[in-house]
């Protein structure tokens, strides 16, 4: 046999963070207590509200396939929260509901590219997205992004590095690694600067609702005719429910549903009924609590990594991340959060996972731990910090 | 906005049985009571051991995000199965859990094709298949097959057929649409051929376990080295929990879980805590009972339809179709499909949805029914073919 990765998957990259996670499980069997800054999952546990709708389908036994673009009361849930939350009308036929924010990605970009197509995007960013259009034969146009754009594509940029290849831009935001967000204004210069190359717009919402001191905030505000991917796996906190959506025009509905069709059959049926009871009053009223818990976690982090002399000079403003210039301490941010791990015991992502402009300087710090841990976790920084 | 999909995605085939099921639901819309025999999801309820095991797991709030190759556990419970019920010593490493075959589908033909590699497959076959190739920009070589060789490829076949861009065969045993297997000997010949050619043997096991007057089997029994796919849909009869898996030689698990990680994260976490109930000997008792129930609504079936004038020349011994031959009938088994459910409100698949070889000779006849459904449906056909 052949026993041989094609070559798309031999370039696919695993996450450079897994080889940390091993080690630190290793040091977990040893007994020693590690402090886990680098996970991308709320610690937060599934609202009570979200449970019951599940133990209530169970009950009915409501497990059978759904449509392929998701039950139809879940489309129109969402559609209304739309309406609600954001004052954005969209119909709830442009809704997909999606195995997770993971599978609106690979619809929107099979939906989108074909072999040899590239889409821009942000470097520092979701390495999943590289890896994505790697293994359908497209290609990620990765910029470089610097705090002086808060780690965002700009409209400038976007225009100078557009090619022939190029057939659209993927924006996050709140962005993952960096929580930092695109203006309204900003958005809508990129959005025509895209139209205007006859490109297509996506944008990643995965963290929609997590922002602090801001405004939540939708692209379809502004660009209606932008792919949005959104996700409850974060401000609804249903990360293992493996539940995202995709938000669409209504003139490429139909094709976006022949490809989650063949490629998925239908979304997991208990989390969809599930899903349903999030946008209770009840569940959101949690969620907002748990907001507010994560916007003091961030304060308490930013100052005590500022304290310790890590640089973080595009403010985030959202999800739970803070992306720390770390080159006044080291040259190297891998070896470093691997150190920091093996002496210290804390675990935090290197840059290197997030791409290569300036990854060895920077380090990622989830703030998805109760304020006890990242207070324990800078006390520990400040004793590795010490000792070098 | 470019509002255009990509030409993979405007190459992907939507199920022509689709547009049939719109109109399925327009008449129940008027009181119709259309009669379901298109589908191929099983009419039994998920067992109460499975839904207790979902219970549980929402009780202790077990819904984050799992390794991406699935819980340990329950990698391990798939792998003693394969031990107790098919004599196979496989490690629970090479067990990758997935979002549904859909998922293993994915991985699988990620793995194997490059940019215009084509894999070897009988026309007819699972529609899906062609088009996850399409998307990955690779290409379904399907080669025609009849009763001959119970619409099976032979290893004569892939010998002939094999070219400069064929990397591999998928082989399905049982088969959807026909019900068919591929006997040990056939498969041990198949895999030579493929080993000689430096390719790889993969094996859609979708439907194993339903299998009827003969054992149920792996082709791990005879094929180390293939990759299997399978899925807790079929036998297991939890479709919409999406929950699959794939069984790769060890020298390869590492590259798969890279993949796994980056295309999903990971398995929907409750379908992981409920599927491990579904390896109890009450649950697995309750599997074999509904096999039996599956066995006699396959003969009713096929005698009835025999009794019609449909022919049925190799006998479907797994899955649940009946994949019959209406040329005695109709030339044109789409249209008749559609007569067949607008005036006697009969839901059945046209052979179009399986692929293009003589196709419009063929009708797949689901037996995910009872009894009582599948003789009112030949009563039904029985009036519709008088009236003719």
């Amino acid at each position: 046999m052949r026993l041989k990765a094609s070559q798309r998957c031999a370039e696919v990259e695993s996450f450079k963070v897994m080889d940390l996670l091993k080690r630190a499980g290793e040091l977990e069997a040893q007994g020693f207590k590690v402090l886990h800054l680098e996970v991308g999952e709320p610690d937060f546990p599934t609202v009570p509200e979200v449970i019951s709708a599940a133990q209530e389908a169970l009950r009915a036994d409501c497990t059978g396939y759904t449509p392929a673009a998701g039950l139809p009361q879940l489309r129109q849930a969402i559609a209304e929260f739309y309406a609600q939350h954001y004052r954005v009308q969209i119909a709830p036929e442009q809704v997909l509901v999606t195995p997770g924010a993971s599978g609106a990605l690979l619809l929107a970009f099979s939906w989108l590219t074909d072999v040899g197509d590239e889409v821009l995007m942000a470097d520092p960013g979701y390495p999943c997205n590289r890896q994505f259009l790697r293994v359908l034969g497209a290609k990620a146009q990765t910029l470089a992004t610097g705090p002086e754009t808060a780690f965002q594509l700009t409209a400038k940029m976007i225009k100078e590095a557009w090619h022939e290849k190029t057939v659209g831009v993927l924006l996050a935001s709140p962005s993952n690694p960096t929580g930092t967000l695109v203006s309204s204004e900003e958005m809508q210069q990129i959005a025509a600067e895209v139209a205007a190359r006859g490109g297509q717009l996506l944008v990643d919402e995965i963290y929609q609702g997590l922002t602090y001191g801001v405004e939540a905030h939708t692209v379809l505000s502004e660009v209606p005719e932008a792919i949005v991917i959104n996700s409850f796996s974060k401000y609804f906190g249903m990360t293992g429910w493996r539940l995202g959506w995709l938000i669409a025009p209504q003139s490429i509905v139909l094709e976006m549903e022949k490809l989650a069709q063949n490629l998925f059959i239908s979304p997991p049926t208990v989390a969809q009924y599930a899903a349903l009871a999030a946008f209770s009053e009840t569940a959101l009223a949690c969620f907002e609590q748990r907001r507010h818990a994560f916007a003091a976690r961030r304060d308490y982090l930013l100052a005590g990594l500022k304290r310790l002399g890590f640089q973080v000079p595009a403010v985030p403003e959202g999800a739970f991340y803070i992306y720390a210039d770390a080159s006044a301490l080291t040259d190297d941010s891998f070896a470093f959060a691997w150190e920091l791990l093996e002496t210290c015991q804390v675990a935090i992502t290197p840059g290197a996972d997030f791409g290569l402009h300036q990854a060895g300087r920077y380090l990622r710090f989830a703030y998805t731990q109760e304020i006890e841990i990242i207070e324990e976790a800078l006390q520990r920084l400040q004793v590795f910090l010490a000792q070098r």
